[in-house]
């Protein structure tokens, strides 16, 4: 059953509609929230909105890689025990903050705040790709030439994401940098029975020697 | 995989704790609603910020029946059509809500606020009960005697429900008035099958004439 937007005061139905504004909460759920909040201690809910505006405001982001950071430089750029050498180019910051939990990754981040996709307006001067040419161009000259450079494109395996992995791969051509990609295959525990045949497909023609 | 509470940033953090306190929000959902109050032009996050401590800070309740209102009475209690001897007890402002868009009821309300519970550690003394028996003390004062009042216990059927129906029921056999509950039994389009027992079995001892 639909609420029939029948709110027994405008200051609970404008709560209603800024919580529901957020991707995927409902006006049901948004109710449930404003009610919640309602019955919360003032200075809990101060601090609620205050945590919020303060993160839009006062948020600032890597100079080197864009990554969110409290710093001009963030803690991963900061960190000399990392490798300077291997840059990994993300959508967004969630996909720096998955990776860094494999704990399998020590180089440097390159995050592009999205993906070229002409269906959304989003072209490649919306992203950050021509700060990474710069960064890798800069790094090239530092080392005079000695220095070996990966990219590492960790897009994902979507057409969006393959246009955009494509594009930036062109524009560093001009450039003596190693590009690479993310492995693509079967995941970890999965069944062969139930993988799609693209991914079963390339899983065999990128078959791997067998290490025990 | 959960995170591991790795963040980029004391702010986002900050945010994805207040976020995360909000009840069925986990912290992996928190975090994807922070970043995406991060993608909001500033004025909107500010505009949802402030939506909610309005509400928190400028909420009033009805000195009638407690319900979430703008006004000193809410529009409810302050319309002269509705039948003011019919007064339907419920737990929370979602059920006068719920009610409200049946389309089903002229009475009006009382709001207790929520329900006798030892366990919770919520007393007869922390819902509006007392001003439940004051109003129907004064409607009968006001009738002279003459007053037909019905008081409808619309609370859950669970323990503490029956618990807080029978507390009122009590505290309301001074007066005369009459006093109901809801009618309980199988759903609309409920099938046999799948009914519980208890359910079943009431809608069995109750059964009512039945009316083409």
């Amino acid at each position: 059953m639909a609420y029939k937007d029948n709110y027994p005061s405008k200051l609970l139905e404008e709560a209603v509609d800024a919580i529901s504004s957020l991707p995927g909460v409902g006006r049901r759920s948004a109710l449930r929230l404003a009610l919640h909040l309602l019955k919360q201690p003032q200075e809990n809910v101060h601090h609620f909105a205050k945590s919020i505006v303060n993160l839009r405001d006062e948020v600032r982001y890597c100079r080197e890689c864009r990554m969110i950071s409290d710093e001009d430089i963030c803690s991963i750029c900061a960190d000399k025990s990392r490798d300077h050498n291997l840059i990994c180019v993300v959508e967004t910051v969630r996909d720096v903050m998955s990776i860094e939990n494999t704990g399998q990754y020590h180089g440097i981040y390159h995050v592009l705040g999205g993906i070229i996709s002409p269906i959304n307006g989003v072209g490649p001067s919306d992203l950050t790709i021509r700060e990474l040419v710069h960064r890798v161009s800069s790094a090239m000259d530092e080392g005079e030439g000695n220095r070996k450079l990966e990219v590492i494109l960790a897009l994902s395996g979507d057409v969006e994401g393959e246009t955009t992995s494509f594009y930036i791969y062109r524009q560093l051509s001009q450039y003596d940098v190693k590009v690479t990609s993310l492995a693509r295959g079967l995941g970890f525990g999965d069944d062969l029975e139930y993988a799609d045949e693209l991914t079963l497909g390339r899983s065999i023609v990128n078959r791997q020697e067998f290490r025990p």
